[in-house]
């Protein structure tokens, strides 16, 4: 039970970002709630287990007092504003909470409350990103390759701008695959110019390697697998999509589809990572080297900057399974 | 050089048919070429390298005088003549040829040759084989699915009724393909009765699992990997299959058409197999093991088939890694 | 602490069976309590921490009040009234206890007390599969193979009957292991049919594969390993229960002996997986694909049928790493 | 909540050591507190989470009561008087704290406070296994190799005499790498006489493969990692040791350093295991299986010491991977 | 073929043995025929191809002249004289030879021919090794493990004295499972004076451990697998000569015998090297480190031993995966 | 034997470079001879077997005839100047050769001879590529840094120049080394601009990270590995090389050279490829990546300039496990 001298040591001030709570951080914010859940505590009183979003980050929520008033005051999938106090448990922080309740759009916004504020995203503008997508797209030389890419950008332009890369490990938020197809295309190409490899289909291949993730994922606030995208998988769709762009431009060589069908099956480098058939040229090995490592450095410095504490060291990171030597000087 | 004197001993007799050659064989025979290459012996001295095959098994063979006369006797892919002797060379069984030329058509079905004895093929006729599989897909209780195998039967029914399964390891031969799907079939429908899995699934998956092969694979005589075979993989290309017979057919529900493709792209089992999907549901897992037992079968019984000599266990199969028991009484 | 306004809130009829559960649900019901621990919880009281079984499945349960009271009134191992209310926790229906007493026979039975409704057994009559396994037995022509087999039968009739298949995982409740073999021996006799292998042998091989598990394993209403078990493994126990059957009957071949026990032996497919040889005759091929297979499709629909909800998914399957999807119009 | 008339049930009688604590102990005791953390419990009242340790093994405590009062009473890495009950939770005995504050060392060494009590630590003394440390290092023959040796193990002295060899695992206390360097040694200079192998390197090797662990690891009364520790591993800082001992000693041959190092580099066996050079010298085989059976026989004897209960098995061990066999008569 | 004037070089002088034999030995000598096969050259004329053995190794050998005449001069499994010059080919010492043909007894031994001289064996007398078994078996503390031990030891004791321990790769000669057993005991012996291992086991462990390959292998002068030795493997049919030897003493607690299996069970180590359990005892992982590298150890010496040339390094090993220093001064 | 038909055919014109001879050419060249060998051919006669090299690859060739006369006209090391004929054997060119001696510089060089032709090596000019590293090792900003690559660079000039990259497998010829480390340190200079990632550092690594290699192979024309690099390998050796670098300058702060051990030591990625740590700065994940990906690249160009013939893939590169697809256009 949270006691009444305890709550009279929370000031109303404004609480910090996602990122920067950490135990004794008090107040009330505006979030976006991704879960809600009525739990029942091993004392056997219920209480109501929330996840809140900022740009910055995510935090658990807790509220264990009057549960039957608040939660009728919020669903999952609407901003709300929240008050109560950071603690750490088990080493991560999470929120007690006070008070819980919707946005009231016109009264909030008179204190800064901001959509955008509140949904994780690329840190680039998407519509700068499109803008450098459109310019890559059209800089490609092989005029069959650089068609196939303008269908399919086109087609799916509504999804790409906003879509994420993945539900989680890398780049998991609004305009994330954008953000890192950009960036492995950015890396093809100059690896391109080092190899003197095929910049047509390397490009292509940076842009098009990941874009069945627009079908494979279901993305609103949330993002999960699609019925297709359990069965088939982002790697298949993403060649289906191919197919029919060359079906409906009706002239292309098949060995052109063929090439770039290639790029995006061997893109996850082995089979054993997912790939059916594994890099057979240049262009193929080179995509997957850069897809790899943009994947690996996103993990990386997410959780550089997510740790905390003086250690020179970062704390475990299960999926890579070591720690991290944290950049001096930053 | 081969003495005169051992000339002497080669009675002119027929030669027994491949499976049968031992050293101390020897006569003329008829047979398919299927590789010829002018090599260099030890000495300095060319000789013929060919590859003779029947509807038994193939044999190596060395042509080591008048190398000049014969050499353009006869060309790789060609039914020819041999006369000669069968030595045992490392523990395999090859032919020193005295000559060698091609079918006279005319002159030589006087003597029986008749094309299809020099063909390796399937055991059981392609036309009977045929409408077993056109009774099987007719068969198919559920409609959309029932459809598409139609279309894509019809539509592949010259390369089906004919093509090899695989370039080695099991099924490489005419009509192997067939012979291996509808196998697959019989075993699938049987193990759907045991665990009352969805028949229509399983045995359309049956039908369409190695159905990209057939454009995996190019065979006239010889078999061997095409363009998009190697850069695709036939799970790629028969999951591209289901998807234009799909849109051909116009109104099959997606459902569907990603059960059946999930059928395809998970039936090796595993990623590392090259499967870029994992099996999700009761169909995927028959289907994926009754292909591994099939094709595992098949290379046990060719090896146990293969092997000589009196020992209870064959010769290691390098494939499987360990040796096999033979049957006994067989 | 439980509060008397939610007291209030229990009425005190029948509670669904366990499968049925789902937070909200209140009321008694008869179980078979299979574990039962005075724990302490977070705030330093102790309750009872209990599992409780029905046919249907297994429900964890806590006691929180009045724990000096009821700890006395039931143990382990028998069966039990209990009163509560199921809450959902951290996605797992658990229940909140309010009472829980050992049955009172004569009075219980008045409500529908069975003993048999609360022991998790295989949905098939234990009589009805012994029979089948008799008719198996009898009908394996190869007289030798027949003889031991009969005889291993016979002598553990009264384990085969009742014994698991499994600890967990799979059949891993009463006569699950005579209902794995059985589904076994049909899978294996099926396929001798189709790949013409040694019917007398796969059969025996089905019937035997496990055996060694009603030693390997205790059963008494929960299960566990036993001292040979864990330093012996049921393939071991398998094999030494066929040597002692052939000792019994003194006549047979040698080679009849080495070839159920290599049957034995190989059945897990690969060293991997505990095989300390591994297949080398079509039939035991055959036996561990359908071992394999079986167990598989166990875990397959077990998980399927335990899961709820609206998603076309199941959750993750930690043991086979995926999701399935669940079969429509299921 | 501890309530009043559970307090009344603590006796104040001395606890048991750590070992032998069980649910139900109760009393006070001295102890090293090895960390201590301000924490939130699921009702949302703060506690203090303590970790106890004496030579025997530690233990975790919760002090629920009077946070404030007692939080500022002790710091981790002081030694404690703590007073409570312990309890078993999740099968992990664990302390409820009454009351703890750190030593008087006046007035509680009259009550039998000793710090070596309370630190984990080797079971022989370190002086003890230091002399045999200086005679085995003397009885090296080889004298160039001794030299090497005795310059390293005179400028690490202090390190070595009281470093653990681990921060889990095995020997991860006060002197263990010393006692696992002895040990290691003495399995060498018998596996040497038996196999006629060169008795100054494997001697040499024994004492130095794990010497880089008093700078991979930071000591005090707890251990961590440090930079160069993470950064480099404890292989590549004992070759970095070795080569600055023979740099400093002038006139050492290249051979004899590079045999050396060789012994270091390979003695985790393969490259999987860490070592980047794999054993290429019988002397390295050797000492590579003496560090591997030492290093396991620690875990399993640990383990065995550890469990409680009639089970002839042990609980399962996550890193072995198995349960263990308790041996009888102990 | 061979000219006169080489002939006229060959000196009819005694060849060295087998391990002395290079590029330009020639002479003659007596060796036991373990390979005889006519083959055909790439010339087409046929040879004989042979391989010949003595104590200190083996060589191949080719008769290209007069094969007609020498091909019934002796068989395979008989001592014979043989005539030659040794020539490097592919690195590899072989022998061409111009006469062989089987030993006269009363004639030959005259100049020195003694069976034993051509047989590989173990360096250390049968008998010597076999007393120190007797030896080593009598000295067992615990009389149950003891009196199965004598059983079985005295049961085999023709095959034990004789035995090879493998086809290939160690101890694969004469004697060399006493050879082996013996050492791996000596080995078990010190470790269990180091770690307090229960010594009763540990010997009887390292005397049975490969017992089964008595029957495992056929062994007259060359060695295979035979029936059950493919089909169950040293392991499993060891474990069935303890369980026999039990049966037979009739007394022996099932936990003796239960451990003692275990012990062989689990020498491999790990499932995947054929153990189908894993060590669960202090003196199963022993027993299996003792194996392991004595096994590893012979195969590093004899690489060694057999190396030539200047180079500080041997050729690859390619079982080890590596090449190995030689020692120096050796 | 070569007939005199044959060696009528051989106009005494000059042979094309390796790289474009095919079965038919004939005539003289110069070579530089890397193998001499007296071998036995399978008729029992000696011959010459050589391998011959300039710039554009290696060919072997077989002296059949004269042996005893050109036998000492030249010795392995030196350049010879040879005559013959290639013939295709088992689908590699190889030379018969007629005659084979040494140089004679005064005559020889009238006729073109000059010893760079002879010699496999880099592309680009050392000159040339060792100005550009003088440039980058100038151009590293971080002074500690920078003094600690110089001090290296400078020390082993003489090495770095001229060395192979490797005895096999890419970048195995002179001055590969050089050429190698420079392209890696192209690729890390443009993710670091990419990634953000600290120049200095990344630059460095790629610098250093073979640098082991100038002691871990010996090399004159032929390339061997050294004592050292068979036991310590090219990372420890390298590090070695850091830490006495940084000794000789003496203010170098330990982070600094840590770090840059670190980017050696992970540079292969994981410890299975033979790195004892693996990567964990963002610098050390890109240097890790572009090193396999130049190595892999250096593979896949080689194989695919070494192919011929019309097909549009590769041969089968076991290395790889795959054929490659043959860019298109060249």
């Amino acid at each position: 039970m949270l006691t009444d001298s305890l709550k009279a040591h929370w000031p109303v001030r404004r609480l910090p970002d996602v990122a920067h709570l950490d135990a004794g951080s008090s107040g009330w914010g505006f979030f976006l709630c991704t879960r809600k859940e009525l739990r029942t505590g091993r004392s056997g009183a219920p209480y109501l287990h929330v996840v809140l979003q900022d740009r910055s980050g995510t935090v658990a929520g807790r509220l264990l007092e009057d549960v039957d008033r608040f939660k009728d005051e919020f669903e999952v999938g609407e901003f709300v504003r929240a008050q109560g106090r950071a603690d750490r448990h088990n080493q991560r922080v999470e929120m007690v909470l006070e008070s819980i309740r919707r946005i009231n759009p016109d009264q909030d916004r008179a204190e800064g409350f901001r959509e955008a504020d509140y949904v994780r995203a690329a840190p680039r503008p998407a519509d700068e990103m499109w803008q450098e997508l459109q310019r890559l797209t059209a800089g490609i030389e092989n005029q069959d390759v650089r068609r196939i890419v303008e269908a399919i950008v086109t087609k799916y332009e509504d999804r790409l701008r906003v879509w994420p890369a993945a539900v989680t490990v890398h780049h998991d938020y609004r305009s994330g695959l954008l953000e890192h197809l950009l960036q492995v295309a950015d890396v093809c190409a100059r690896l391109a110019d080092v190899y003197g490899a095929d910049k047509s289909y390397l490009v292509a291949g940076a842009i098009l390697h990941d874009i069945g993730k627009v079908e494979e994922l279901d993305y609103e606030l949330a993002t999960s697998y699609s019925l297709e995208g359990n069965l088939l998988g982002h790697i298949t769709i993403g060649v289906r999509m191919v197919n029919e762009a060359a079906a409906g431009l009706g002239d292309v060589p098949r060995d052109v589809v063929a090439r770039l069908a290639h790029l995006i099956l061997s893109h996850h480098g082995t089979r054993d990572h997912g790939s059916p058939v594994e890099p057979m040229t240049a262009e193929a090995f080179i995509l997957s080297a850069a897809d790899d490592l943009d994947a690996t450095l996103h993990q990386v410095r997410r959780h550089v900057s997510e740790g905390s504490g003086d250690s020179r060291f970062t704390a475990y990171h299960s999926r890579l399974g070591r720690v991290l030597l944290k950049p001096s000087g930053r």
